[in-house]
């Protein structure tokens, strides 16, 4: 075995449809290629032959409070997986559980970067007109931030557009409320200085182009766009809540009467690639960048299908040395 | 004439299809029977026969600075359309110009209510399941708030609620990343606190019912979300934008394939409905809350039927007494 097979760690307990979703979605990964290890119990795991499993008595619930849960829990499937990357037994690990706890398990166990002040998650934003997902980070690690980490999401979003969507010189924007330079709170006025005077740039490979709005967000005019939090957070839910709102609307639509029937049936493959686009399945989860190693929070609602691209990315993050390529732009 | 036929002063000047789209928004409502004046430049508006019109000499740019654009152009549409509602000659002042100069012009020339810190744009949102937009605010008056603002915003939210969409007992929201109490960033835990804790719910006949996020504002479980300017902005921006970027991808795919466009052609009846919730021009506008006088904002892009809607809100806000309904909530 080369130490670029090592498996992916998958938490099977995580998500609102595991562990049967996610065994299935392990699977399907492992059909393809790619090495899988599965943290479980073994009431759950315990008919699994045909994948390398690791029982653990303990699992965090999704609604469990995340640092009681990685202080009591320690032989849960989270901290065990995460424990498992820090050591040089896996490649990365994947959970559509507790948001929260799967963070604070990789920080713990994991470790920072050199030179991190804060990980963040990043969040892929399907774009309609570009051909690739805008990153948006931080998308809720850190509810206050201060502007010099917002200068390190800039950073390690371009290693991770680059790294993941193959954008050679990826264009990062600040998200705010006006595109002129003094748009914006204090926070992101300071971001802004930070952003449009360094070399921070030209380490990275990336263009600041200044300020974005939340309309840039599925555009494909930014390829990464930093924030807080706090906002990021608010506006991921935002995006993902409209596109549902309105993909439930049409659903709704589409069967209000026998001409709309036909309609749909003759509309449907031209709206499939459009469906595939706006489904939170078919990007793969967010990522935790600044921590040592690979941490992939996929959605609490995952499919087999959407844990599958989950494993794919961590497998490609682990491949193409994604975790070298952030430490090498950031300042130690 | 009664003081309730005072006319409506609407801007002329303002919006990407000004001075024509405004002028026939302005002549449909004075059509309905709402009295009208229009302010604008003789040039613009020396072939009007059939409308109140006074003429001003300056104009106020759509990207020009609004602080200045006040200080200096005290001949502009915007503010002597101000002063009019100021010195009792008109019901409210409309404006699909430039939003920072009209709430600068409403702010200086009309004054705030008593007690009120900080004036809010409140926007109201289409949602596709409950029976009449939700009020977010604000929504971007004030990059940076305070929590006592947005304890106002709520008094002020609930009014406007019921006074424009008869809400009995508005339910607010605060806009944060996650429901429970102790999830947010600083302001709004701060802000939950003070919400949480008063008797301003029986003084405004509101509800108080904890954190809602960004997925809640089109589902109608809420009437009115708070949150400070920057954060709301973001968040209208972003669910603008998400609509925006579906809706012409989903007319793309209408017109795809032969087949795509006979569906479409069956599908339309039945489509219709949403497309007009999800039209900025249907909801007739963002008002500036807090000052002692009705101003509304309308989008940029305001067609006629946009400028009318905005004309009638603003006629029966000014008809139902919701100035003084403001006052009599807020602490003097």
């Amino acid at each position: 075995m080369t130490e670029k097979s090592l498996p992916v760690a998958v938490d099977a307990m995580g998500g609102d449809y595991a562990p049967d979703q996610i065994v299935e979605g392990a699977r399907l990964a492992k059909e393809s290629g790619i090495p899988i290890v599965l943290f479980g119990t073994e009431q759950a795991l315990d008919d699994i032959q045909d994948i390398e499993t690791i029982y653990v008595s303990e699992v965090v619930e999704m609604d469990e409070d995340p640092g009681q849960a990685v202080r009591r829990k320690k032989d849960s499937s989270l901290i065990r997986a995460a424990e498992y990357v820090r050591d040089g037994h896996s490649a990365a690990m994947v959970s559509a559980g507790n948001t929260g706890a799967t963070m604070a398990s990789a920080l713990l166990r994991m470790g920072r970067l050199k030179g991190v002040a804060r990980p963040a998650i990043a969040t892929p934003i399907p774009t309609l007109e570009g051909d690739h997902p805008v990153i948006l980070l931080d998308s809720g690690a850190n509810a206050e931030c201060q502007p010099e980490w917002l200068l390190q999401f800039a950073e390690m979003g371009a290693v991770y557009s680059r790294d993941r969507f193959a954008v050679a010189k990826p264009k990062v924007g600040l998200l705010s409320i006006g595109e002129e330079a003094g748009k914006g709170n204090s926070l992101i006025k300071d971001s802004y200085e930070i952003l449009n005077s360094g070399d921070w740039e030209t380490v990275s490979k990336a263009e600041f182009i200044g300020n974005v709005e939340g309309r840039d967000l599925m555009s494909g005019a930014v390829d990464v766009v930093v924030t807080d939090g706090f906002t990021g957070n608010v506006a991921l839910k935002t995006l993902e809540g409209t596109a549902k709102a309105i993909v439930k609307a049409l659903f709704s639509a589409f069967s209000s009467s026998e001409d709309a029937k036909a309609g749909a049936d003759l509309l449907g493959p031209s709206l499939l690639p459009l469906y595939h686009k706006l489904d939170p399945d078919s990007v793969g989860g967010a990522v935790l960048l600044g921590v040592n190693g690979i941490a992939i929070v996929s959605h609490g609602s995952s499919s087999a299908n959407a844990i599958l691209n989950a494993i794919k990315t961590a497998h490609e993050l682990y491949r193409d040395n994604h975790v070298a390529n952030l430490q090498s732009v950031l300042k130690p």
